[in-house]
């Protein structure tokens, strides 16, 4: 019995307790904290979504497995929705329904990368990312990206990044945690890249609808000799606050697809019918909820970055343009690391953030502030953060 | 682009179509078949679970994400569950709820498998286990079950199939797709060789509730000294007809389940906190429905028994002592194929039955026939393959 560690693979022994639960861990043990560390929306599902997912089990509609793609309805309206907002040309043969963007990108990084395999990611980076890439036993190599340009995509540091045994990138736009958008010719820049060297793209498109200050999100998959390579995995779950549903969508080639297929059945056998038929409802009923969802989006993030301007010594930061995420940096206390300074700001502060650390190598020094709250926790969260940061003299 | 195929991991390459797949989408091509290939309840969810969900969503409970591991709530009632049914003690610190049963077997194998560890199975086993191996880039290992004893596992054959690289047995008991149910004699005997060579013992418990002539469902976690290698995976989906609701759970040590966490973010974050409520309603409410449930399988297996006497010069067959699956075997046609005999029951005689060969190594040469359905179906299945054998000459 006393070898009983060796029972744990490399794999997911290798793989860190996340910062992020170890904040939420002790977040728990706290009453009364301003949470800017949720990246989930505040509020409910909207009554439509709601309403229809009722009517199907009161129907008996989701007592047995759909196929495994999903329900072929679900799939026909997704094809619509991607012409309409993503201009991807797609059949119901090319997209399988997922327990949310997360189980497609996994199913999409093990039906394209094998054992000793290098997939490309931005740093800093959304980090289940990392662990998808992990978790498939697989090297992850990280590209930093330029922070004072807004996190922008680094096409060379990128190519130099590529070796033989590159098999893909991965990354979402619009990102969590920086915020940033890549731009269509950032974006092209990547394929360009994944073309000369033969490479899967694989995208997560999360947060497609919550762009700002004129930032366009760009579907890679809209080019057709692009779709060919390209994996892009979408989530009703943002979009229509819609977390504890679980239910989004991968779209590839149908040869892809038949191959993401063998790794989504170990996974779920199906994405769960109720949720199925409130994506349905999602995408079929009044679409109002997404514009009103990123306006409120941009009227907090802009009350966030008005608030970050007051702690002005304390952080710089980069103007997110999407998601509903920020990356400040920490410029006070030279090497402070992000961990202790989430601690000591949970702990004194009573404010929940997350340390940069949880990010990729190039995200120590930030934290992660979500603004998919309301102003009242903003403002509580901030009020106290001048407070503590003021005590310490920097203010 | 001509390289295009390369972009494939060899992981997921390697996992052949599924023979069930293919008879899926030829059954799909026909009307009016008789079904004996859904290894799923006929019929619905029942009631009391039904509306515990619509109350769960009209409250507002689940549009957002529950902690990873699942609602306290429902894992203490889990905890109440294994200990009155199962008689293993645990806390809801050593519980994942998970996707189905299928989705805590993955995580698992992804927990202690690396890439070229081998996994031991029985043969015939549960394809999808077989899939949970080879997309942890393992080996499977398949050591052939004693057929004539019932499908009774080779315990000498197991031994002699450990190697410096094996990790792991998995298994379920009670089996699809022969129904057999190891006696806790077979489960010890197999848990001494985990023990002498510490492997990890994973077991799908899906069917422990539908067991017959007095055949008993035994849990190895229930032996504390065995819990520290054993990882459990439980599922509600068979128990309460619930398959499209995708909910149920792995038990594990608390240090194995940090690991087994690790693997369950990336494919679901949370299994869908509706089916959880569903789930928590379902070990909350009466438990009638399980004894109905049981005895209806029973009945019908008698029923299936009972038609396949009446085709006794084409097939021979083990009773089975649980699960709702049997396994005859062919005995005309020597050499003939699963797969070709059972296009041509779909074709010629409108009946959907499972290639064997889907089944593991020693799994050709038979079908597998689900009798989770009901009488009517399964008597006009049987008429018609009676029909269809006598015009072959065979009874």
């Amino acid at each position: 019995m006393e070898k009983l560690g060796d029972l744990v693979s490399r794999r997911v022994g290798d793989i860190p307790v996340s910062a992020i639960h170890e904040m939420t861990r002790l977040s728990a043990t706290m009453s009364d904290v301003a949470f800017l560390s949720w990246a989930r929306p505040e509020g409910n599902t909207p009554e439509f979504i709601n309403e229809a997912a009722i009517k199907a089990i009161k129907d008996n509609k989701v007592s047995a497995y759909s196929p495994v793609p999903g329900l072929l309805e679900l799939r026909e309206a997704i094809v619509e929705k991607l012409k309409r907002d993503n201009n991807i040309d797609a059949t119901p043969a090319e997209i399988i329904v997922t327990n949310g963007a997360i189980e497609g990108l996994t199913a999409a990084v093990m039906a394209v990368v094998d054992p000793g395999d290098e997939v490309l990611l931005p740093s800093p980076n959304y980090s289940t990312h990392t662990i998808q890439v992990q978790l498939a036993s697989a090297v992850p190599v990280f590209v930093p990206t330029i922070e004072e340009e807004g996190f922008r995509p680094d096409l060379d540091a990128f190519r130099r990044a590529v070796t033989p045994k590159t098999k893909a990138i991965l990354f979402c736009s619009p990102c969590n945690p920086t915020g940033s958008v890549f731009s269509k010719e950032e974006l092209l820049g990547l394929a360009e890249i994944a073309e000369e060297h033969n490479l899967a793209i694989i995208t997560d498109e999360a947060y497609e609808y919550f762009t700002f200050d004129g930032a366009e999100h760009f579907s890679l998959a809209s080019i057709p000799e692009l779709k060919k390579r390209t994996i892009s995995c979408f989530t009703f779950t943002k979009t229509y606050v819609m977390t504890g549903w679980r239910v989004g969508y991968v779209v590839a080639t149908e040869e892809m697809i038949e191959q993401i297929r063998k790794a989504h059945i170990p996974m779920t056998i199906c994405t769960p019918v109720v949720s199925q038929y409130a994506a349905l409802a999602a995408l079929k009923g009044p679409q109002d909820c997404v514009t009103e969802f990123r306006e409120k989006y941009l009227h907090l993030r802009n009350l966030m970055c008005q608030r970050l301007d007051e702690l002005n010594p304390v952080f710089s930061y980069q103007r997110p343009k999407g998601s509903y995420n920020m990356f400040p940096k920490i410029i006070v206390e030279e090497g402070r690391d992000s961990l202790s300074l989430c601690k000591d700001l949970l702990f004194k502060a009573k404010v929940s953030v997350v340390p940069g650390v949880a990010f990729g190598p190039t995200g120590e020094g930030h934290i992660r502030m979500s603004f998919c709250t309301n102003a009242e926790d903003i403002n509580k969260a901030f009020d106290r953060m001048g407070e503590y940061f003021s005590a310490k003299g920097y203010l």
